[in-house]
């Protein structure tokens, strides 16, 4: 393990983007959002992602400098054709559209086809914030997750985000997978040769496990709430939406077609229902509701509330985001710990393409 | 027990909201919404709630015939005053100005508040089907939920209901509350003396519980994902998420401030926040991003894909709405069991009104 400054993990990313092919603008906002997602120690979706969007342009899937357009769309609602482009890139591009229709009509929807992988939602959904708005952000993902009762994977992770702003309060963001637990922590349990908790995946026969390589081996991460007695329904309910808004609406894949993130060698799905990854995301403007003063200071009201409740001894209630950003501010001033596996493949991009780590 | 036609509950329903002083129109609306959760199979919140409603109007709580009405809108979202109506009545009609503004601009968001009991969130949002929207509605609720690491009860069980319409599939309905599980599954079980499975509640200090009597005695229903461990913070930030949709947007109560259902001799909090219980309701236009034929036949796709699943060993896996579909085929023509404690209540209002059951 090792620990740089999040500048340097930065400038090294943009450095491979431009490597690729990506404008200056487009390696640099791509470099953002990826490294936001190691400041807000979501590590499953950062750096360590950085050898895979090289190998989809490798393989032909990713266009650096894609042409994202708006392919159909009314005052508040559209689609956006992602042209294969960075998930990284086309998705901001959507929330600008998202939000300059909220602007006008006071809220903006846009599904969006033919991405790829989008970083973490979180950073998309916050980007509402700056301008009073309600932020939100799903994306699909390759099939790991097994809904209630099916021995097949059928859903992605398919995660769901929601930015909302305060006042004197910092903003609740909301930023989840629609499943019991992400991937990134049976990887981690993997490396460490540990099993994983009952209730976070089933083996390939729907039955209970704690073989932390159980997703390799035919079984399924469990959506959240684990079986059916503690409601797996709900989070399968939540992930098919998200599957649904960002697919099925949009005209990218859905469901067991969505393409993986980056296997070596893999082109596309012989019986593709549609193109790409798809996300949606969406704004609405606070003051389509009521004044955005009154807004902040309920949700100022709201955020102490719950943040001074009673608490189970040794523990607090958290607002969702408060996580997230208090690692932030530690990772922006300590750095960010990169491990071993990790630093050994952006040794090879280095290598690769000239450029200092 | 005892199984009663469900035109019979109906129309005993519209009477007692007629004896309290509602319009035909409003008693007919509210007495339909009302019946359709015994129909669907959500006993909890259907005719069981019907004296509770009645008690609202004895406590000053509900104006039987309300003057609602927007109160603050763009053209694609806005905040409506239910002026104490039945929510049963006050959501249909929010969810009329979503689908007009839906209709004119792609979507349509209302935030409600002032308004009571809405009945099941499922029926408000497949009034968007006959109109080739996706329906979107949530509410908030009595504090009767625990967040994660709370001893404090803060949230509601805040239900999301989500409607999809299909070509020649049924449609997508999911309709879940963020809880674990429905408080309705502790009333079974206090009513039967039998414990409940791990993970459902938690004691007064914060502890899991198989008490189902603990949430009248200082415990909590545990969020969806019931411990951090398996995600409990997920639930808990999608409760959030809709009581800030509900109430903060609109001003009505939130988080511990909303009012309970119906408690008798309950007036108002010394406190409130805000006015009634909030809700939320969303209309999206399909052909706001892709024609409608078109992603109906995706929606039979990705239907069929599911439902045809490998499932583990004497299940299927189902798609959402199925159960409740299939509950209200059978009870439409088999009629609708009402067990014994309902029925004493109902002949309790049958004979202060006069009328018969």
């Amino acid at each position: 393990m090792e620990t740089y400054h999040y500048e340097r993990l930065q400038k090294f990313t943009r450095d491979v983007f431009l490597a690729i092919g990506c404008s200056e603008k487009n390696a640099s906002l791509a470099s953002e959002v990826l490294i936001s997602a190691d400041l807000r120690g979501i590590d499953s979706h950062g750096i360590a992602r950085l050898p895979g969007y090289v190998r989809l342009k490798d393989h032909g899937r990713l266009h650096p400098n894609p042409n994202v357009k708006v392919v159909h769309e009314t005052p508040s609602t559209g689609v956006i054709d992602g042209d294969k482009g960075l998930g990284l890139v086309v998705a901001p591009f959507a929330m600008e559209v998202a939000m300059e229709k909220a602007e006008k009509v006071g809220s903006g929807w846009i599904s969006v086809r033919n991405s790829n992988h989008f970083g973490i939602a979180g950073f998309h959904a916050m980007l509402a914030l700056q301008r009073d708005m309600i932020g939100w952000a799903m994306t699909n993902a390759a099939p790991l997750v097994t809904p209630t009762f099916s021995c097949e994977k059928l859903l992605g992770t398919n995660p769901i985000a929601v930015a909302i702003p305060a006042g004197e309060e910092p903003p609740f963001v909301a930023d989840f997978a629609s499943t019991a637990v992400a991937y990134g922590k049976f990887e981690i349990l993997q490396r460490k040769g540990l099993p994983a908790p009952v209730g976070w995946a089933q083996d390939g026969e729907g039955r209970p496990t704690t073989d932390s390589n159980a997703i390799k081996n035919g079984g399924g991460l469990l959506p959240l709430g684990t079986d059916r007695e503690h409601g797996s329904h709900k989070g399968y309910g939540l992930g098919a939406i998200v599957d649904i808004f960002s697919g099925v609406l949009s005209g990218a894949n859905y469901g067991p077609w969505v393409p993986p993130f980056a296997t070596a060698g893999f082109m596309a799905m012989p019986d593709a229902v549609g193109t790409g990854t798809g996300h949606f995301l969406g704004a609405m403007r606070i003051d389509g509701f009521r004044p955005a003063d009154e807004f902040k200071s309920h949700m100022d009201k709201w955020i102490k509330r719950f943040r001074d409740a009673k608490a189970v001894p040794g523990e607090k209630v958290l607002i969702p985001g408060d996580p997230e950003r208090e690692t932030e501010m530690i990772r922006k001033e300590q750095g960010i710990p990169v491990i071993e596996p990790v630093i050994e493949q952006l040794e090879i991009l280095a290598s690769r393409f000239s450029i200092k780590l």
